[in-house]
């Protein structure tokens, strides 16, 4: 089997950081110069390792094997937050490489297709997933059109002064490819909670969001009693406080909800809120909890109408993610790869995050690895992950990448 | 006993409401070229009444009795909240003119000194009750040099521009001033609520106020485990639901307490705040409650830092009001005089609004007047009274003068 190089792997990740790095963190929003840079580098790279490399259309760098049969994609993002760590999404992306230059330098996988990606504004500087959405087809044109970043200039004209708008894009090839590998890190504790050092995704957990709107009367603070009063903000507080029950009891080991937003209005100290809004979200590996949930949350709003006196109303936010599946097949190779390496130390477990997996799923069959976060901290400029856990993921990730095209060479 | 004209004092009602007008509201905030055209208006109404009338430096309108002996001095505000009713401090304006003509008018009253007033800028445009601060020797020098309204303008400036600034400031007169007596609209719905006409006003509120910090942990609303989470808009929304009770089991009949503010930090979708903050207000005539409520507040703030996950901290907020208590001999004197006009339709109750006379209770004993509100509305275009209700109190608030300073002719 493919043994990888872990000095190259991390030198890899090390100039990688240099492009943007800020502190301990890196700051390399989608199509910002030091992104340009990279992806520069990185194309060159993949070249070194014996790949046809592309930046296509929309920025992403592809590198295609030259080898002919089943293929695998794999990669992840190598743009990051405003104010981001120096792993989440690049760790993917080296991996990737990594893998295809391991496969290539041992005689038993060097016939083998790995076809290196990194795919562009995961993280949404734009337009989240741009890269995947637009490999898979599944860019939509309007969307593609109105996408502005923080500082209001267009995806349209970033990919313009890129020199990349006139570029061919890449697409996924339904006939070669048999499916996408992402490795990341976890991003949250649970690998370094329960002491394991590898863990096998068994999904993306689907995200349900909604407005909570609290119709209630604007009125002094003083000359208005108790009695007499619709409070929308204390409605809202109530809210919250009686949904948490509700949540705790539907909810499964994965289950997380958040009340990211709370608004009072008009907010002033000595004037009665006269309408609130709360935004709740939800996330879970399973659909039909989900629905669960969102079901008990409208029946409480009915509830709270019912009661009186604040009339409770429920927005669904467009903002509706079901729960992806990851491929059985490609988790069992991983599986074995990380019991051969880790005996004992990796788990299956979902991913409470969305990736660039979550859209190709919809084409073609997927997996994800993931390594833990030191803390579980991600998106921060502390966000970090052990040398030794890096190198085994990659081992790991890399050994399942050959049994899985192993296995599609046997079976064509 | 003084007779009111009903008419000339509606009449004068109706002209001040002209300034400013708009829809059934008045836009009339202090300072504002409507203000001054009605302040001169009103000075010229003081003086056709035999009144000595001057604006002073900080723009209250003063109509000085010419007569000798012991004087009470009578009035409100006539600026107005930015989107402001017809009556709130206009109608005490004008009902202390009425009192000091109606007394003129009448041979056994004619003798007595009513010093009507129209004191600046209750309503806060530049800095709250300015007028009678000014006139009690109450305001802060550093203050009233850092007042400014919403649009930036300076109070020093705004006095500038209205030709006030260079005119002296009036002051109460201790050796004259045996009191000050106030009517207002009642604001609220009680007088309405229990079928009353006239409220004689036992007290004016105490008001505390505090911000209320939750410090928890910004983190993924993803991939942190409830069980990890330190989530400071939850904390919060448990805190004002948990102190409901507890103030509830606190207060009196008067007693009300608003969460009029509450904000989640950053406030977005996917990210569990890190910091929270709410404003809570409480108001009573009962300082020792007051203070009870504040100690349950701090004890609630200590208790839930015991329990954790997120310490829950309280900063006292500058703007606290202790209760102020009517004088007693004034009361029962507009108690006598309702019962004589309004038998059985009166009623003694705390002020749960905020008022000149606030300031003033400090150097003079005081006493004040209420007239129901329609449905308790105030501080909105909808404000309005009943016309009859109007009159009745004006009658009520002459006796009580003429009464009061016929007293204080026997004992002098």
């Amino acid at each position: 089997m493919p043994t990888i190089n872990a000095e190259r792997l991390l030198d890899d990740l090390a100039t990688l950081r240099t492009y943007g790095a800020t502190g301990n963190g890196v700051v390399r929003p989608s199509l910002s110069p030091v992104d340009l840079e990279s992806r520069t580098w990185l194309e060159e790279r993949m070249r070194d390792a014996g790949l046809e490399a592309v930046t296509d259309g929309v920025g992403n760098v592809l590198g295609r094997s030259r080898n002919s049969g089943p293929a695998l994609l794999m990669g992840s993002h190598s743009d990051t937050q405003p104010r981001g760590g120096w792993l989440d999404g690049a760790m993917g992306v080296i991996y990737a490489l990594e893998v295809a230059r391991a496969l290539s330098e041992d005689a038993a996988t060097a016939h083998l297709a790995v076809d290196a990606v990194s795919l562009m504004d995961e993280e949404s500087t734009f337009l989240g997933c741009l890269g995947s959405l637009s490999m898979c087809g599944d860019l939509d044109a309007s969307q593609e059109a109105a996408a502005r970043n923080a500082d209001g200039v267009a995806l349209r004209d970033a990919l313009v002064a890129a020199g990349y708008a006139s570029r061919p894009r890449a697409r996924i090839e339904p006939d070669r490819h048999i499916g996408y590998l992402e490795a990341h890190i976890e991003q949250g504790p649970h690998l370094e909670d329960t002491g394991k050092r590898v863990g096998v995704v068994t999904s993306i957990v689907g995200i349900r969001a909604c407005r909570v709107l609290f119709h209630g009367e604007q009125n002094h603070a003083g000359t208005t009693p108790m009695a007499r009063r619709k409070d929308a903000g204390v409605a809202l507080f109530e809210f919250a406080t009686r949904l948490r029950p509700i949540f705790q009891g539907l909810a499964g080991d994965a289950t997380v909800w958040t009340f990211g937003k709370a608004v009072l209005d008009p907010g002033t100290q000595s004037i009665i809120p006269g309408f609130a809004e709360l935004t709740v979200q939800f996330r879970d590996p399973d659909e039909p909890r989900l629905e669960a949930m969102m079901n008990a949350l409208r029946g409480l709003a009915e509830t709270m109408t019912g009661e009186g006196p604040v009339p409770v109303t429920v927005e669904d936010h467009r903002y509706a993610v079901v729960p992806t599946q990851m491929d059985e097949g490609f988790q069992q190779h991983l599986a074995t790869a990380a019991e051969r390496h880790a005996p004992d130390g990796w788990v299956r477990m979902p991913s409470a995050a969305g990736h660039d997996a979550m859209v190709i799923a919809h084409h073609l069959p997927c997996a994800m690895l993931f390594i833990p976060s030191i803390d579980g901290i991600s998106h921060d400029f502390a966000e970090d992950s052990r040398h030794d856990d890096i190198a085994l993921g990659c081992q790991v990730f890399a050994d399942a990448a050959a049994a899985i095209l192993l296995e599609a060479h046997r079976s064509a």
